[in-house]
């Protein structure tokens, strides 16, 4: 592969496995099966329907996902079901729905819903400087909620929830964005679970929703049909034409999902494993890196910490620079060093990245 | 080139030019001027600015645009925009916008913006089964509807309007899907332009939006961000994650047709011989294929044409596919056959399809 490619720690767009990268680009001049290249080949072709049928039974498989769930395809990103739930869920409710604020994401989820309905926001992470999650019991979970809405992985601040949130008598609705099909998860314990593909299973431009049965039953009849569920779930994400390059890429990364790692609890295993060293490499530097999230919080996707001064991270970023990394700035709404350690990243890039670091914390000591 | 793609006659997502897939699969390994694969690079990068930039500034080029006009790359195809013109530009008014009803398209148009506010259809293609266009005697154009909307080519039917509709006093919006950037056009003259890039410009999963700076005025205050065109441009079509791929590949395109077309009057004149072609293949054919629409609206894009009984149409199909032509069967929704023509397909391919339709008709004659 190419070598930079597998150093890539980019907080999203990530990167993708090798194996998917090569078979997308022989689509690019002609699928196999078809002959044609993969863009210029009609949605509406048996080709495209097998692609989707396929794609959303490997989602299945992974998940354990029963039939009474839908799975779509669709476009417009975290951000379009920042909307759309609260658009099906929320319109007309008396009683709020509960919403988390945990972080710079489900930060931006609340505006959204704030413009559908009543939302109450029953943790105000900015109190902490988001720089740890809330314990059960720091959090009030109303029986008369339409909704509880949360973000599993915070990809900015780099905190992950490690257990499931709620009452089962309250439907829950999860952003799970930045760690979907990373690990097993209880998905049918939620009504309605959306990702964004291009942390751990595809390029931008396709958003995975999982939905319930029941979701169908709640769409308003006045919305426009390419924010309808329903809609949606009845034309197979063939609503109107459907992000062709997208879809076939994320189906590509399921099938590496069953057949090269195994299923989600192979992938789990080497995400921590992962995720393990690197925090391992903060702790043991004592205190040269330090790890912004508290410790039971810490994110297996994305690891965020800071070196104590900003002259010395960048330092850190131009030197990791020069020996291949990239995407390691952390995000521009609050700086330092952010390592995403997606799907697709290999255990060996991550022993590379602590290594590094290493020898960048040995290096500055000498200085 | 592939000789399958070259002979893609698809209705959409249509064919590229091939050293646009060249480059699109090199990227897809590693963009050039980065290193890494162009489904890794992170959307707030230098190097994705870069992209957008040039991507706006082509089109710019390509129409002579001028600085009052912003250029959008959003996602949801034009069946977004079918919602969010109205939810702009028609919410809470009492004078109806003006929309003709032309074909397939321009009929989905409608319910999508009945649902924001008051409509009138000026124009009922469906009593001549669209197969023409109305003329400007047989429209009634008011001085105070909030805009006009058609859609300028029919893809479905094979329509295309060879003039510019409506009043200089009232603001025109045009759904330009399948002929942006095969030809010229007028521009300024309206107040918003929208177009998927699926037909002319780039793979599906990112529409092209041309907006007067006055439209940033009309936005309402409660429209979710994602449908805010205002937030969209100033945010430079980066509010949330865009479909970086999609948006690449369309910047490719744009240089292709400035640099190896030389721009909209030469990429007008070879559509024209194209769509010439086939049409006096179809006139010169005694009746064997007829032409679906009239001939003083026949679309260059979507030459449209029956031959007479299911049974030879099938036949057609199936020998052409043999001989190595794809995407000939016309759109579900009213069958017979549809020959493609956007931008990418080039004139020696219409010459192949042409010597294939005379000799099969010669052939069907001596059977």
């Amino acid at each position: 592969m190419n070598n930079l490619n597998s150093l890539n720690f980019s907080g999203g767009p990530g990167a993708l496995p090798e194996s998917v990268l090569l078979q997308a680009q022989q689509a690019i001049l002609a699928v196999p099966e078809v002959g044609l290249s993969v863009l210029g080949i009609s949605h509406r072709s048996d080709w495209f329907a097998a692609v989707v049928a396929e794609t959303e039974n490997n989602i299945r498989t992974l998940l354990g996902l029963g039939s009474r769930y839908h799975v779509l395809l669709l476009q417009g990103g975290a951000t379009q079901q920042f909307a759309m739930v609260p658009m099906t869920l929320l319109r007309g409710k008396q009683s709020p729905a509960q919403y988390l604020h945990t972080g710079y994401w489900s930060g931006k989820a609340l505006p959204e819903a704030q413009l559908q309905g009543p939302v109450e926001v029953i943790w105000h992470g900015g109190a902490c400087d988001f720089k740890r999650l809330p314990d059960d019991d720091e959090l009030s979970f109303s029986a008369t909620a339409p909704y509880l809405h949360y973000v599993s992985n915070e990809t900015v601040e780099g905190l992950q929830f490690k257990r499931l949130l709620g009452r089962d008598d309250v439907p829950r609705v999860c952003d799970m964005s930045s760690d979907f099909l990373s690990q097993p998860c209880a998905a049918e314990r939620f009504l309605l679970i959306y990702a964004h593909a291009q942390k751990n299973i595809g390029p931008s431009g396709v958003t995975v929703v999982l939905l319930h049965e029941d979701v169908l039953n709640l769409v308003p009849a006045d919305l426009p049909c390419f924010l309808d569920y329903r809609k949606q779930a009845l034309a197979h994400s063939n609503l109107n034409t459907p992000p062709v390059f997208a879809i076939y890429v994320t189906l590509l990364v399921t099938r590496w999902l069953l057949q090269d790692i195994g299923g989600l609890r192979n992938m789990a295993d080497i995400n921590q494993q992962k995720a393990a060293l690197l925090y391992q490499t903060l702790d043991s530097s004592e205190g040269f890196y330090q790890g912004r999230a508290a410790h039971q919080d810490r994110s297996l996707m994305n690891v965020v910490f800071n070196l104590g001064n900003l002259e010395l991270e960048k330092k850190f970023l131009a030197q990791a620079q020069r020996a291949g990394f990239s995407g390691l700035a952390g995000h521009r709404a609050i700086g330092g060093i952010r390592a995403s350690i997606y799907n697709a990243l290999k255990l060996s890039a991550v022993e590379s990245l602590a290594s590094f670091m290493q020898e960048f914390q040995q290096q500055a000591r000498n200085c």
